[in-house]
């Protein structure tokens, strides 16, 4: 997906281009950077500030994409540079998660906010972290991965190849396993396993009062609860902002996760530091995210 | 302790003077300012830039003590504000851990590292990180609480109410009690347990060949090597250094934890992220810390 936002954060276009079609990389920006420049002429009031781009496994440092599981396109890719020899423009690059972080800080929530932690709860965990009103990058610009921290050393596998990250709990896939786990134990027969089951799904079936489908959403809100407990003993947070499909279940994630977060917290963080629902749309973070990575620099 | 360290970290006068003695604050206050002003005379050539100070619960926002539960004076004491009244210069304050780190940082290990962690084992496990060339506080100055992170929810009951606490296992008095239960296990007859095991002596059972001290060390960098790894998943550090008596124990304690370390990192930050003795001398550091703090505002 890539578009044109402005400095208050509204979308001018918004286009979704695919990165299966482009075999090699290059071609990409090629298509994507003249559909941008003629779309550009439309707005003749408005200058090109930039490019922000967001991606998996986005380096920030190098403005490169690195060994990316989920892409075709193998080992380095250097996008930013690729995209900055077309537009002649200053284009920065991150992850997806870092990306709407800053989109959360710019555009959304957490206006203002020095001190905040983003979570994406999709198919895995993402996250950005922000302290004195930086993204933390760390020394190699892979920091803020909270999906991985090991919450139970004998845990779950994880895709990463090691065991009980947090991400096999919390995220979309773990709560699916989680509820598919609980009708098991509870012998339901069910052909909704698998395929089916996603976490809207289990939402649906939470609202209509599903034991297990309630249960399901206050193991994992018990166990993020305690994560993001752990995650204020690093960063001392103002706020902490959940995005994603599993955020959108409100009360039922919300509730449980909140409870267990007070429960958890080290007594000098009790009662003064809110989770929150991310302010950004679902299908809009992506965009508005990379935008602000410019905007945030200009600012 | 208070003294005089000048910008190259040379500790020009050090003396000791403990809080017990003063009931309140502004005495105490009020005859370490005169001794800083008679002292300073002696060297004429050199101007007082500024006093820093390291105290327990100290807040760097306010530069107050708060609620100190080790110190006489109770509540919130405002002992920046005391210290700039009487010797009208710049007074900044921070926690003890946090004031290390920044020793760490201007006279130690860490010279030119923009992100690493600093942890101290002593009776418990202090912590201070630093991302993007600055100290986390957080919003309220209390970030950076590693000892805290619960590690095992139903663990070791911890000083601070909760249980399964990182400073429960990996601290002088965590090591005692894995040493300790380990004892115990194996039916040894021991006067030595309780008052006179500190981690010295564990230390030195170990030299000695002790397959219990050992295997208590082994323990405790396992899950201190396990607590770190998680640690990078929020900052990614450079380089994460470890102070303290804990630390002075040298291959006993850094070969498991880095051995624990690399085998529960996420792949992408295997092989380049250094578990390091901290550069600050046991006795200076509490001083230099302190110092740093002046001198990393002037740089």
């Amino acid at each position: 997906m890539f578009g044109l936002v402005d400095k208050n954060g509204k979308i001018l276009l918004k286009e979704t281009v695919s990165t299966e079609h482009f075999p090699v990389p290059e071609d990409l920006v090629m298509v994507v950077s003249e559909r941008i420049r003629k779309a550009a002429l439309q707005f003749p009031d408005h200058e090109l500030a930039g490019v922000g781009i967001g991606a998996p496994n986005g380096n920030f440092f190098k403005g490169t994409i690195e060994f990316a599981p989920n892409l075709k396109w193998e080992g380095v890719i250097p996008l930013a540079e690729l995209f900055s020899d077309r537009l002649k423009t200053k284009v920065m690059l991150t992850n997806d998660a870092n990306a709407a972080a800053i989109g959360e800080m710019i555009f959304g929530g957490a206006k203002g906010m020095k001190d905040f932690i983003f979570i994406t709860l999709g198919t895995g965990l993402g996250s950005g972290i922000v302290a004195n009103g930086e993204m933390i990058y760390g020394h190699d610009s892979f920091a803020g991965e909270i999906g991985h921290v090991i919450m139970f050393p004998d845990g779950r596998q994880c895709g990463c190849g090691r065991k009980g990250c947090l991400e096999t709990y919390c995220s979309a896939t773990g709560i699916k396993r989680t509820f598919s786990d609980l009708q098991m134990s509870h012998h339901v027969k069910t052909d909704m396993r698998g395929l089916v089951a996603d976490a809207k799904f289990i939402h649906e079936k939470a609202l209509a009062g599903d034991k297990d489908a309630i249960e399901a959403f206050n193991y994992t809100g018990e166990i993020l609860g305690l994560a993001l407990a752990n995650s204020v003993a690093y960063t001392s947070p103002q706020a902490i902002f959940l995005f994603g499909g599993l955020a959108l279940a409100g009360d039922f994630i919300f509730r449980p996760t909140r409870t267990s977060f007070e429960k958890h917290l080290l007594h000098i963080y009790r009662n003064k530091i809110k989770i929150l629902p991310s302010q950004l749309k679902e299908n809009d973070a992506a965009l508005l995210g990379a935008a602000s990575l410019i905007w945030k620099e200009l600012k």
